[in-house]
């Protein structure tokens, strides 16, 4: 794979410039909360974030397609698609917890090729991008080795999370591991790429949840697929599986599946 | 009761301001973690943020008694008793993660009269003392009403916290509130006093643990005691029930208690 165009970058960061002061305007302010299909809560941050960004691609890069969570779909057949997650977390974001964050991906053909984890409150922002080191605000992230499931600090942000079918995958990691942890949301991968914790295993993402993801994590020497071992594209079925290291990756991978 | 000393909250001031910087020093950096006997893990940091708080104490207030997570017990008997807990959450601490905090209580013959809690990450300081209302960073912080549990946000640190006679009754609370929320640790209890979140129901917290929590929730206007509705002390079971309205927390014991 060619690496991302520099211009991309400069474009994921001035998205994520628009974003953060209409993220920081409503945080910890009481904001109407509605309630969607799926029983996600959904804040007028999310849809005015997001509208921030979409108009900056409207103008910037108007043969892109969008793929966005709360304003729908639109070209999503062209070849570079933006994925994004206004307030990715957004029971946190409401909640007044900082592990909420704005996520952008730019997918080419699917694959998500730029990831850009931004937290407005804390004032950090990790980058990741095909052919280039990740970074946590310009500095390089990298994560840690660990060399197995029993030394691992799993991350998954609600047990409920998870339906009836994929549930007990997660409990087996959780009595696997060293240390189940929770209520993390995008911010638990972003803590993986500093080399914090080790693992994280998620199911029933949507590809705005994930996306921006896979470029930071692997960025800063991770590893991220769904939980067949796959790569992750905008197509895939929700269930990811990231970690520091191969070797917990390929074990974690054989505990999910067996 | 009388109102709390206020060269007492001046003394609390000055302890979280030794803690911080030495917080601030350890936090994402690699620190050798012990396991202790309860398998919680232990640094250097918890031990260095201790030892610097009781040497002021030892200074300014030789006839006071201290409970401490990391270096034990000294003259509990005396009528005032600081209960310290220099990282709490630190499982939060070590992954990288701003839900931990620095908790300093003062106990007047058992009960808890001041709390603070100490975010140096984030810089947050939630200040609570028998007498005058709680405030984050100097400013008013208060609980936001909220009629029942159908409609409250629910926080625990962990369901693997809870233990065998316990995970039933955190269970129910989860299947009952509108949504339950995890990994917070004390933060939790200052979102809580704050206005962001509506219950915290937590088991087998020590008394470092919870000191602190009860006068910054209970300045907020919340109510915060033990399963059965008693106020906490320094002699409670660890089983604590904390609410920003009190018909949220009347419903709550009786939900715990079914």
């Amino acid at each position: 794979m060619t690496a991302c165009p520099s211009e991309f970058i400069a474009l994921a960061e001035k998205l994520a410039d628009a974003a953060r002061p209409v993220v920081r305007k409503y945080f910890r302010t009481p904001v109407a909360v509605d309630d969607k299909a799926d029983s996600s809560p959904v804040t007028i941050a999310d849809r005015e974030v997001e509208a921030a960004m979409r108009a900056i691609l409207a103008a910037e890069a108007p043969s892109h397609g969008i793929l966005g969570e709360e304003h729908g779909r639109e070209n999503c057949d062209a070849e570079y698609v933006w994925v994004l997650d206004p307030i990715d977390g957004t029971a946190a974001f409401i909640t007044g917890k900082p592990s909420f964050g704005t996520l952008i991906s730019l997918a080419r053909n699917g694959t998500p090729i730029l990831g850009l984890i931004d937290q407005a409150f804390t004032n950090e922002r990790w980058l990741g991008a095909l052919g280039r080191p990740t970074t946590l605000n310009g500095q390089p992230a990298r994560v840690r080795a660990c060399p197995d499931l029993a030394h691992a600090y799993a991350f998954t942000t609600a047990p409920e999370l998870f339906c009836e079918a994929t549930r007990p995958a997660w409990d087996r990691i959780a009595a696997g591991c060293k240390r189940p942890r929770y209520g993390c949301d995008c911010y638990a991968y972003a803590l993986l790429s500093s080399g914090f914790c080790d693992l994280v295993v998620e199911a029933g993402l949507k590809p705005y949840d994930f996306a921006a993801l896979v470029p930071v994590v692997e960025g800063a020497g991770g590893i991220m697929t769904d939980w067949s071992g796959k790569p992750l594209t905008i197509h895939s079925d929700g269930k990811v599986c990231a970690a520091g290291d191969r070797r917990l990756h390929a074990e974690a991978l054989g505990v999910l599946n067996r």
